[in-house]
């Protein structure tokens, strides 16, 4: 008789560490052209990985960029189908002399794995992977139908999943989607991802003689684009941080008592939280917390600006053509498309006179994301979690955009739920990134149990759907 | 019996035209250190140059940086000495591909000779110096004596300049300067320059966190300093261009009824210059035209600002640090220091929560300039050009700022005449820079009769005292 899937992989737990290790070791950085082929060897990684955890259907598609791994095992008839998303490519390393120890020589500290992608995403990828070759190496086979999509693109916006995704909608069928990407609120705590924040964003132009002109000999006589776009730029918001563009909140739904008392409810310390960024204080919209502004609230950020002389020094010069980038992050029901337009008029109602504005809007948006509290997947993951942890989990949200739960509902119309074992302190994107060993093993139990609960229910069920 | 000078010059005008195609084929770019070998040729060249002229204690100074090159002829007694100043260093010739000749390799075409340095300053001040080897090659002498004082540093704002003259105030004695740098207004219209704005500028930097944030975790949680900066930045003006700043305006003169008459009759296409530049239409202070705003009007322009992500496409980032550049273009009685703490006042009063404001004077600025209209170098300077060109010179005032007058005004007490027969549209500091040859012809004979004119003074008259 076999024995537990928990228990192989407590047995097994060195031996899983050790291939986090050589898989982190690969610098599969998607940014970085001169890595396409590290790119893709940690794709061939995964494909294999796959072939000995007993997945079946393994396929490497290629993209116009870097390939998207498959592997299914579809052998629990008449139970729910699992589509689980993760990521192999990782962000650049710079600055690398801020590293520790070298970002793709993964090493062992006090319990922490440190290494480029360790956290986000190869640690809780291996997780979900590992979890099913449990099962599968434990000889009772999957109390569910999976199918694995890993993408090599995420750190860079994910350009080929979006055509991928609608070009296999079959191949792609499924109950729901369960990420290993997505990292939960804190160490100790178990949380899960309720919601997260859409977004809209615009780059803008100014425009103003045909060259740049010294600013002593035609200062006086003619507009300054730097100066337009100031103005333009601080009419955008209240100086307190309120969004001044017409319409813009017109959407946004008045938070209700009880969501704001969820969100009272998080531990939260704003003065820690505000002393580990560094930031003299909070800031924001009056009338709600921090954590109300960060996640329930959208926001308007001008998130680049350039123009003039920016060396060393002076140089006098009235710029012939200058630009901001904005960003506005989005709540449920606030239209990206809408919002765009809404900046546009805002701004271009208010250009100066001798000055030509141009606006261009970056790519269509992606709208605020939500997954509805009781939602099968949802339930399970809280009963889950409880059941490790001994205690509830907390709902958070999150202020950032997570655009490939927003495209899995559009193409597939299937909720994503986040299910991922890393921390949101763990310097992803960051020099040092590390991955807590401890919750290595926490995810590979709750991974395994989340298909044993899952199990329990019909596909019919657990899709969320109510006949 | 020698000829005259004026016979002379006519004679020599193709070799004079030859010495300054190769004075001009050396890339005396200051501001590139790759070519300082070549700056340094360029001083030999003069020094040679005044040698062969006949020129006495020919001297190459050298600085910290790139090397002054003095010559004097004092054998004039009793007559007044002028110390003629010029530079030898060129603006760098980028962006290279839009030249229709090299910068390097100067090349005449329909009367123009087009080479960088050609019009500033190399014609202008080979101009100055064939007229004194003139007067010296033709026996008589000088009628009066003079002192050349040729920088190489002028196109990177003179950084050994004043320390120069302030170690060497006997040596550079003199009754007034005469330039041999400082455009005209128009080509086939005699001009003076009577005055001259001054500038003070600052940089400011804007921090909120320690680090870049990524805007959607955190925006809304804390403050934005681009956003702040664009509100600072857009406070300084109202949106027609009227400074807002307290005081600035406090020490500025209200233009005379007789003063804008003077502008007034500047012959000036308002709509043809804004074509040029290719401006959509004027801006600036209201209730002044557009002359007067340039010439008699202080002035506030951002000049640079950076922050954020600045690539292609979107990163959607909260920058932990951001700049902008700002300089003030100022009239006489503005006092620049004290515009620079005004300017920092008013900031600092402004400076929205959340964030921290650095501000930095860009150097002790320099005050503006005016030379008083009867002034003895002027008068000669107007009697010259009409008799040239048969019409009264029009007395133009320059919006850019001429620090090096300032500063023979402050150690020498010295007045500067600006006396160069390049003209204001001649392109320099862009690409295809040309000098007009006619204009060699004409400087060359108004210098020599310049020469001859105060010539008929004595010293004590010219330096503009009165008994």
């Amino acid at each position: 008789m076999p024995g537990s899937s928990e228990q192989y992989l407590i047995h097994n737990l060195g031996s899983i560490t050790q291939r986090l290790i050589q898989f982190a070791s690969i610098p599969s950085v998607s940014a970085d052209r001169a890595c396409a082929g590290e790119v893709r060897r940690a794709a061939e990684w995964v494909a294999g990985r796959f072939v000995e955890a007993g997945l079946e259907r393994v396929t490497r598609f290629e993209t116009g960029c870097h390939p998207i791994v498959y592997a299914e095992w579809l052998h629990a008839a008449g139970k729910p189908t699992l589509l689980i998303y993760g990521h192999y490519d990782v962000q650049p390393p710079d600055p690398l002399e801020q590293w520790e120890s070298p970002p793709f020589q993964p090493e062992i500290r006090e319990g922490r794995l440190f290494g480029r992608g360790v956290s986000d995403d190869k640690g809780p990828l291996l997780t979900a992977i590992e979890a099913a070759a449990a099962c599968l190496k434990t000889g009772r086979g999957l109390p569910v139908n999976v199918k694995f999509l890993v993408e090599g693109e995420e750190e860079i916006g994910s350009p080929s999943v979006e055509a991928f995704i609608r070009n296999h909608t079959r191949l792609l069928a499924c109950d729901f989607v369960l990420s290993a990407d997505g990292a939960q609120w804190r160490p100790d705590e178990p949380s899960v991802i309720t919601a997260s924040r859409g977004m809209a964003a615009l780059e803008l132009s100014v425009y103003g003689a045909k060259k740049d002109l010294h600013s002593g000999r035609h200062g006086g006589g003619v507009a300054n684009p730097l100066q337009a776009l100031a103005g333009l730029l601080s009419s955008l918001r209240t100086p307190e941080g309120r969004v001044l563009v017409h319409g813009f909140y017109d959407q946004v739904r008045t938070l209700t008592e009880e969501e704001r008392e969820e969100i009272r409810g998080i531990p939260f310390d704003e003065e820690a939280y505000l002393a580990e960024l560094g930031a003299p204080k909070g800031f924001g919209e009056p009338g709600f917390t921090l954590l109300e502004r960060q996640w329930a609230r959208p926001t308007l950020d001008v998130i680049g600006m350039g123009g003039g002389y920016q060396g060393e020094g002076i140089k006098t010069v009235i710029p012939c053509a200058v630009f901001a980038k904005i960003s506005s992050r989005l709540v449920p029901d606030q239209d990206p498309g809408d919002i765009q337009v809404k900046i546009c008029q805002h701004l271009e109602q208010r250009c100066p006179p001798g000055v030509r504005l141009e606006i261009k809007p970056a790519g269509e948006g992606v709208p605020a994301y939500r997954v509805p509290v009781d939602h099968p997947g949802m339930v399970t993951a809280r009963q889950v979690l409880e059941e490790i942890y001994q205690r509830k989990p907390l709902a958070v949200r999150i202020g950032a955009t997570l655009p490939i739960a927003e495209a899995f509902k559009r193409l597939l119309g299937a909720e994503t739920i986040f299910f991922s074992f890393s921390t949101a302190d763990e310097d992803f994107h960051a020099p040092n990134e590390f991955f807590r060993l401890s919750r290595l093993e926490t995810g590979l139990r709750a991974w395994v149990r989340y298909f044993e609960h899952l199990g329990q229910t019909s596909s019919r069920q657990s899709s969320g759907l109510t006949e």
